[in-house]
């Protein structure tokens, strides 16, 4: 499982602070914290408050690249964003997010490529949220196409299926869960698949019990990797003990200090 | 989701004590306490320690049905346990369990039929364990092919494809899931699908973190039944989201309460 670490985000109090105060102490404790959790990569956000996102991308990418070697998931809508925070990339990085749309697919397929970076496909597109399952298995045979097309390495390709808040979006969940097993079969080599957890809780009363329920079932139909809050305890042991029971993990008795100390 | 309570069962001490002393009151409370966490049925074993377990089967149904009109699962490898359960039985109630074996379909499945009763069929015959996911289809594929020869409802049989725990078998679990998929496409109707989930954590640390987790991931895969402790708090309240997720309970902000009171 590839987990990416969600907590330097711009739209997180103490981060937006720490990035307006250029605090690079926050930041890196973030980092390192998220790190010690057992997140696998970390994503980087300015947040809705960034009034220079190309120069802020710039300044947490290095500064996190100052405390660990972990690869970094440079989050923006923007393309400029993305490019300014791949040029200071130390390792081999993540751009989140293009969309199915040509006018994203075109610039960030060729800078993944360029940069030899992991690309999330969002199953998306500027004709708005897609609906059901046949709207998604659409969107992410565009994705595919088009990376294949230009031939981006479709391994290094995470399909994300937009998952819905579950309280607005109730009927619409099976159909997220049934793509992430569907989206494996449309290409061989299969793409990845991964979700932006945290989504699928927004506005319950019991968030760390749904993301945690939600993404054990989708490890169950295959899930690669997650955006989420690697410093949520119980959602760490649901999903290092999903892997293990997929045999991913090899059993001990202490096998969750065992996959944290990895 | 169909659950039965695990905890009437002779295996438990307390229960054996009770069952020796015919002590109602322990019985009792046992299965009120079950129902009132949410199971939908209540498993029934004499455990290995009863000297007749035809009277005590049959004590024991008495026993639970003067407190609550649940459905009684009559838990014995023996057929002549479980008809005794049969004759006591005041509502309809499930025979747990048959297996693949000619010998035991031929008596367990006409009396299915003529008490009107739930069947749990399990993938296993007196050549052993199934070692993978064909063996499993195999032995499914005989307990169908019987019940549907002998006319015998096939929405009324559940297909158990035999958990083994994780820390012995850890290489089968991936195909145990699978088959709780596959059995649903055995015919159509489909049949039901249940685990006795308990076994899966058997041996291990972290017995209901494995528990809830590989009950999630099977309702993932369509589970319909398991058989398990219901009074685990944190088992019952990851199978309630995961049936929300599937949108089969409706969303509301104290969706567990609501569960628990219906």
């Amino acid at each position: 499982m590839f987990i990416i670490g969600e907590l330097i985000n711009g739209m997180y109090q103490n981060i937006a602070k720490a990035l307006k105060e250029k605090n690079k102490a926050v930041i890196q404790e973030c980092a390192l914290e998220q790190v010690k959790a057992g997140a696998d990569a970390l994503d980087v956000n300015c947040g809705p408050g960034s009034r220079d996102p190309v120069s802020d991308m710039q300044w947490l990418v290095e500064t996190i690249q100052e405390v660990t070697d972990k690869p970094l998931a440079l989050d923006s809508s923007k393309p400029k964003v993305i490019e300014a925070g791949l040029k200071a990339l130390k390792h081999k990085g993540v751009i989140n997010s293009t969309t199915a749309d040509p006018e994203k697919l075109e610039i960030l397929v060729p800078l993944a490529k360029s940069y030899a970076a992991k690309l999330i496909g969002l199953c998306i597109s500027s004709k708005g949220i897609p609906q059901n399952k046949d709207q998604r298995m659409d969107l992410a045979a565009t994705i595919v196409a088009y990376c294949s097309e230009q031939r981006f390495p479709i391994e290094d390709l995470y399909l994300d299926p937009i998952v819905m808040p579950v309280n607005v979006a109730q009927a619409q969940m099976k159909d997220i869960l049934e793509s992430i097993r569907e989206f494996k079969i449309i290409s061989d080599p299969s793409p990845k698949t991964i979700v932006g957890l945290s989504n699928v809780s927004q506005g319950t009363c019991a968030r760390s019990l749904v993301n945690r329920t939600f993404v054990t079932m989708a490890v169950a139909q295959g899930l690669d990797g997650a955006i989420l809050d690697p410093k949520d305890t119980d959602l760490m042991d649901a999903l290092i003990t999903a892997e293990l029971i997929l045999n991913k993990q090899i059993y001990c008795d202490k096998y969750l200090d065992a996959y944290r100390k990895k």
